[in-house]
């Protein structure tokens, strides 16, 4: 209908993230659409937050503490776009991003050097936690009095499907840094891992499921087909051109941030939010 | 809850904007308050049209060429601001406008010479109409291919009630102008009129509100409570301050536009908005 | 030398402007070329106010009632665009504007209703001026005691030269609705006049100049060619293509605001700026 | 004269920084004023990059290499605010800030993990520069082709002088953190340093010099007196409000940076900017 912008997947906050078959944690070709869109079109896209609501609106940081690495980040999709074929581009036009109606929090945190830490792990190296309410184009905070954040609403991440090809790259091409910083609390990538894999609708289908999961990219870095570029000049009226690799092109989006530095020293998600 | 914005004021665009007593269109003192905030208080409004829903989403400009002029500007509220005193000034701060969703569209217009006209009524003396799809940060419309405007939603009404005694300076400074330009197209304000007058909740005592709306001022022309101010600089991120006439400032708000030029020769509603 | 912007055209602010062959105040394919720059070329322009300092700064609205609009606009240029062919699109962006050092301030005005008048003639018939101050983003007046305005700089004027075609076909074109609007006070566009007409350099030949001055399109409304485009949306940070109708384009741009609303109800210009 | 912002501070970049007395790059409440503006007076400052003209507009990055971190920041400075007292507020509004005309370019670098390192310096420890062309609210290098970043001028370093007791409680407080992370690259104060000390007017005493140079504060930290923020977000149109320690306030501003991410990862510099 005319005056009215389509929902192409929609998320229940409500329920655990890994019983949602429009999300995905992992890169790969053989992911299943779970919506379609045409050349051209306006459509919406629900998000959750990149952790899959591991995250509560509480005074704890025991959740940041204790967080499973290994399923971030959870993003909405993949949308397939009709027609759209290797060697394309894909033109993604950002048209608005707010937080879902009755849920405009998000969280800041820091990661214990035991599990994820930071670049600046020496100086900050326990597991800390701010809960952020959402007041339009600003955010506070009941954990850091005194401070209210004007922000630019961005998903950390938007990409297309890898080919095969194009992830049989990634995997050898990470191998080797990541050999060497196995020992480093900063290491910036990680190497396929079933642990924590979430591959949306092939889970109905484990065999399948557990195979890919084995070879499936992680979602940390940015690579050729855009992902987690994390930055918030990628927002409402930012358009962006990225290669398809695989028919349908299999756009993936989420990891929504209300804001973000530009050396994410710390972190602030939303913890879902609306995209079109 | 937190990260959870209250709702104040809700709306129904399937109903009559008349049966819907938190809108209103004429300006009072004892107009009824329909909610109330705290000081401090992040709300959120939900608002109509300026005409109420007058104009449709079709490929006609009759609605305009018959619009019902009297019946301008259907407002939200009154909105209570618990402890607001006359002398005070009530600080607001827009902290984001969006179209409702499910409902993003909105309209221009040009009103015909014999129905409102324009200042340049002599250039385009013909009722005309353009819808507008609401796309994030831009419109667009199936009326005019090739063109896609981004805009600053804003409302164009955002006031305090007026005193008694700032009513009868109103109504009676501008019966001099009013009488001089009575037959000019171009006539900027109007005196208190019963016809098409809406008084929300006070409609339900028809007495009063018969005596009431020969007494209430017109909602066009912005005055000292603000009211019509009809800027696109009046945006998400500005904070205005606004003088309290009465007991509770009484903030009413309204008449959505998705973007206008500085001087209003043509004019683009959106339909329907949100705002806190 | 890197790190250096080139100015390809400087004007003189001490002096008049009709002694400044870098200016003109008229269109046509045979103006000449007053600077030359590369495809993709970072470069400078200085332009005066488009009444060629008729408007002082003072305190009176002498000027403003007696100002020859036969003289506006005055712009900067042409500029040969070094390859530019008939046919083809000039890409042009606007990275900067400021006000030349030394003179930061501009003017608003209302035209009186026997000198040019306004949309508004009815109501404001005086001719009138205020003097503003630009202090950066802001201006103030010591006219308008309480305002500062944060202002979009951009240039009224951006435009190629027409072909001999295309100069035939605007002056056909807009002859019918003069002829209609004779005795309008808002008519909006004025046929090819010698009174006033400045050609820069031609001016050193009288008889070529004469000639050319009862053919050349004045610069009032915008045309296929960009021109007087008026809005502050074309500003530092925009884009536009412009068609080349001659070879080298020859680009002229002037015509300053320090900023301008929708409708130029009132307008106000900056004297003088730096464009790039 | 009206129309005229008055240049307060100006400096010569084809001179030393240490032959400048407008300059200093250290902090203590008894440097000399060098300038004296009104409240509410408009006023431009001219700068010098942070490095005081050590990095050149050329291909290699032995300058990096070998800067003399000891002499960072020079500022412009410091200037008398006329009736600034201590326990004021002093209220600062940037209106504009472009770079010197005729030297449109700065640098970004990466400190050598031998001579001030960076973050992550175990990724990059070799010195690099590049070099930016400022073109109006883009910048581009010649080293790194195909980029072009639109950038958010703006200071580094604005602050007020401290009092002897705040500068007093500086040097106490950081020796402790300075003390545990004397052997980190990361290290982020220094102690008061006499080497690379300049102070401006003062450098004509040089006993007086001396003794001060042993106390001033380094200007590496933000501080209660503002100093060194880093923020892009501290910009044309920011306001702040510095608090007042030493009669006059004595405002210092400098280190101007074209654009920064927010972790000062990697760093670029404008070379030397104006700022009203």
């Amino acid at each position: 209908m005319q005056g009215t912008i389509r929902t192409v997947i929609s998320v229940d906050l409500t329920k655990c993230a890994r019983s949602q078959h429009v999300l995905h944690n992992r890169l790969h070709p053989e992911l299943l659409p779970v919506a379609s869109v045409h050349p051209g079109e306006v459509f919406r896209v629900e998000c959750v937050d990149c952790m899959g609501g591991q995250i509560a609106n509480n005074d704890s940081a025991e959740d940041v503490l204790n967080v499973d690495l290994s399923q971030v980040h959870y993003v909405s999709g993949p949308i397939q776009v009709e027609g759209a074929e290797p060697g394309d581009y894909l033109e993604v036009e950002i048209l608005e991003i707010q937080p879902l109606q009755g849920h405009e929090w998000g969280y800041s945190g820091i990661f214990d050097v035991k599990n994820g830490g930071s670049f600046l792990y020496d100086y900050f190296p326990r597991a800390a936690k701010a809960i952020w309410d959402i007041e339009g184009i600003y955010a506070s905070s009941r954990h850091i009095p005194g401070v209210r954040l004007a922000g630019l609403i961005h998903p950390g991440i938007l990409g297309t499907a890898p080919s095969q090809e194009m992830l049989h790259k990634w995997n050898h091409r990470e191998a080797e840094p990541l050999a060497k910083d196995a020992d480093k609390i900063t290491a910036l990538a990680y190497l396929p891992d079933e642990k924590g894999s979430f591959l949306g609708a092939l889970e109905n289908n484990p065999a399948a499921a557990s195979k890919i999961a084995t070879e499936a990219a992680r979602s940390l870095p940015p690579r050729e087909n855009g992902g987690n570029c994390d930055t918030k000049n990628l927002s409402r009226g930012s358009r962006v051109w990225l290669p398809v690799y695989v028919p349908g092109a299999k756009l993936s989006v989420g990891d929504l941030h209300f804001s973000q530095g530009g050396g994410e020293i710390a972190v602030m998600y939303l913890k879902n939010c609306a995209y079109h």
